[in-house]
C-alpha cells in the first residue's frame, strides 16, 4: 500500500513508473459482458435484485461447475455477492464467533486476517515456505489446529504466490476438517488463471466445502464488485438472511453483465487473455531468476510470482521503495502478506504488458548490478 | 420479510397483489444517469477505483452540501461506499469495539442491530412512540446512555415512520453526544425526499457527526448499489483503510453513473418524482386514517407510513398475512422494525402508482369492513 501511494506520487511529478504490484488484471472488461451491461442499462435493469442474486446468473454458474468441474452444484447453493469481499465477510459472520480462529497461511491474502479481526476472530496464521509450496497442508493444519479453531481457510491459485493445491492436497485438508469438526473454506477467486495444469475446486471432493469465487480475475470484472460462494445446503438460508441483512443486494447491473461471461465468444476472448498472462509468467520467471531472485518452483496460476530476496536484501519493504525511488519498478513487499519471511520476499504481478515487463527488468538489472 | 416471500408465491399463482411493503422506489433510474453509466462502459471504465471512491464524485457530493445546506463538507471527508449498507458496516467497525452498544430508536431500520452484531456490539434499542414522533430525541437518549454506549444512531426520514428531526432536535442530539463523550451517527438516506418541509442536515450543526447517506432512495439507484459516508476529518484514514481492507472499492460504473445525479437534467426529473410521492402521501394519509388507521401526526418524508391498528388487531404479523391472503395487499407489520408496539403497527410504503395505490385502499376497505 505504501509502495502504491508512493508510486501515485512519483507519477503526479513526472517519473515513469513501471507497474508489477497490481493485483488487477490490465485487460478492459471483455466486449459481450460489457454489451451485456449496456443492455440491462437500456432495458431498465437498474431495481434491487434478490438478495442472494439474479437466479439465471446462479443457473449459469452451476452449469459452469457441471461443464468445468463435472460435478453437480445447484443453483440453491450458489449465493452472488459484492465481490468476493462480500462473500468473506457473509462466511466469518456465520462460521466464526468472537473468540474463534481460522488457520490460514502465511504468506497470505492480508484481507482475509481483517475480516476475522471485524468478527472479533483470530487469523490463525501458519508460517508456510517453498518446502509446501507456500500452501497450507493437512498436516500442518491439523498440527496447528486449537480449541479455538473453527476451519482453515485456502487459497487456489493463491495470493501472493501463485501456487495451486491438487485434488489430494484438497481431500487432506477436507480430510483434516472433517475429523475436527471445522470447516474448510477454498479462495478460488484466481480460478481459470492456471498455466498448463489442471486446478480442480474442491467441490470435486466435497459438496460440505466453502468456495469464495470472483467475476474479478480470470473474468476481468474488478471494477463491476461481483463475486459469489458456494456453500453446503444446509448453509445457505443463515447466509440469504445475512446477505439481506449486510448488504441488501449485489449489484443488479454487474450481475446482468457478468450473464455474458460465459458466452463462448467471452470464453474465446478470457482465453487469449489467460494465454497472454501465461507468456508473461514464462518470460518473467526465468528473467527474474537470471537476476537472482529465488522462486524455487514455476507457480502455475494467477499473476504473481513471490520471490525470495535473501541475496540482495533482509529488508524487503527498504528495497521495495528503493527499488521505486531509484528504479521505477514498483513490486509489493512480503510484509504486505504476513510475518513469516516477509522481510525476504517480494511480490511481483504480471498485470502489465510484456514490452513494460521486459523495460521493468531491465530496470531491475541496472538497480541490482549498479 | 415473511410478507413478501408469501407475496412472490400468490403472485407465481397468479394473484394479483398491491405492494406496499417494498422500501424501494418503483421508478426506473433517471435517464441522465442511465446515460452515463452506459458511457462509462463506453469508455471501458472497469477497473477498480480508489478505496474512497473517485475524486470526482466526491467533489460533487461536496459542491452538493454547499449548494443544498449551504455547509463547507470537504471532498476529503466524503467516502464512496457500496451502499448504505456499505457506510454502516465501516462505521460500527471503525466505533463499536466488541461489548459496546450504539443507542437506536425502536422502532427503526431493522439492519442496525444486525450491522452491530457482527462486530458483537449492542443494538441499545429506546422505545419510542407518537409523543416523539417516533425519533430517538436528546432527553431519551440521555436518559438510556450506559457504560457500554459509545454513540447514538438516528435517522431523518426515518424507517419506518417517515419522520423528521429538525435542527433543534439534531443540535440537543449533538449535545448529548458530546457531553457524553459519544459519537452521533445521522442516517440521512431518505433526504431529498420530503414533502412541504425543511429537512437539515446534521452536517448544519457540527462537522463532529458521522452521515450515511445513499444514492438509492432520492437519486433512484437502488441497483447500482452506492452510498456514502462524511466523517469527521480525524476519523478519515482508518476508514479509508477499513474500506480498503473491506470491500476493496465501491462499483466504478455506479460512481461515473452517480456523476450525472448533480446535473440539472437530472434534479428536473428527481423532483417531478418527488412530487409524486408528495401526491401520493396526500391521498394515502388520510384515506387510511378515514378507515380507522391511526396516525396522530403526518409525516413529512421518505415514503413510509406507519400506522397503529388496534381497531383492527392486537398481532400485526397475524394481520398483514391475512391482509396479504384475502385482499392481495401486502404491508409490512410493525414486528420487522422492533419490539415496542410492533404487534399494533404496520408500515405503508407508498412505492406505487396512485392506481394502484387506490386500488388498495378500496381493498383494504372490504377487507376491515368485510
Amino acid at each position: 500500500m505504501e509502495v502504491l501511494a508512493r508510486a501515485k506520487q512519483l507519477e503526479a511529478q513526472g517519473r515513469d513508473i513501471v507497474h508489477m504490484e497490481i493485483g488487477e488484471p490490465d485487460f478492459v472488461t471483455a466486449d459481450p459482458i460489457v454489451a451485456a451491461g449496456q443492455q440491462a442499462l437500456a432495458e431498465g435493469l437498474t431495481h434491487y435484485s434478490q438478495a442472494a442474486g439474479v437466479l439465471a446468473l446462479r443457473q449459469q454458474i452451476s452449469e459452469f461447475y457441471r461443464r468445468r468441474h463435472g460435478v453437480a452444484v445447484s443453483p440453491e447453493r450458489i449465493v452472488i455477492t459484492p465481490g468476493a469481499s462480500g462473500a468473506l465477510l457473509l462466511l466469518v459472520s456465520l462460521l466464526v464467533n468472537p473468540g474463534q480462529g481460522l488457520l490460514m497461511a502465511d504468506p497470505g491474502y492480508p484481507c482475509n486476517r481483517h475480516f476475522l479481526r471485524l468478527v472479533d476472530g483470530e487469523g490463525q496464521r501458519v508460517p508456510v515456505g517453498p518446502e509446501q509450496r507456500y500452501q497450507l497442508l493437512a498436516a500442518d493444519a491439523d498440527a496447528h489446529w486449537r480449541d479455538i479453531t473453527v476451519g482453515a481457510i485456502v487459497a487456489s491459485p493463491a495470493n501472493p504466490t501463485g501456487e495451486i493445491l491438487s485434488r489430494q492436497e484438497l481431500a487432506e485438508l477436507h480430510g483434516v476438517c472433517q475429523q475436527r469438526g471445522g470447516h474448510l473454506l477454498v479462495d478460488e477467486i484466481y480460478h481459470g488463471l492456471s498455466y498448463g495444469c489442471d486446478t480442480p475446486s474442491i467441490l470435486e471432493v466435497t459438496d460440505q466445502a466453502f468456495v469464495i469465487n470472483s467475476f474479478s480475475k480470470y473474468f476481468g470484472m474488478t471494477g463491476w464488485r461481483l463475486g459469489w460462494l458456494v456453500a453446503p445446503p444446509a448453509a445457505i438460508p443463515a447466509i440469504d438472511k445475512l446477505a439481506q441483512n449486510l448488504f441488501i443486494a449485489p449489484p443488479t447491473i454487474s450481475q446482468y453483465a457478468a450473464m455474458a461471461a460465459f458466452r463462448p465468444d467471452t470464453e474465446a476472448i478470457l482465453q487469449q487473455r489467460r494465454e497472454e498472462f501465461g507468456r508473461r509468467r514464462d518470460y518473467l520467471l526465468p528473467a527474474l531468476q537470471a537476476l537472482g531472485f529465488d522462486i524455487p518452483h514455476a507457480p502455475d496460476g494467477a499473476f504473481y510470482l513471490y520471490a525470495d530476496i535473501s541475496h540482495f536484501s533482509d529488508d524487503s519493504e527498504q528495497f521495495c521503495l528503493q527499488l521505486l525511488e531509484q528504479a521505477g519498478v514498483a513490486i509489493t513487499p512480503g510484509t504486505d502478506f504476513g510475518d513469516h519471511q516477509a522481510h525476504s520476499h517480494v511480490r511481483f504481478a504480471y498485470t502489465t504488458s510484456m514490452a513494460r515487463l521486459q523495460e521493468g527488468v531491465a530496470r531491475l538489472k541496472d538497480f541490482l548490478v549498479g
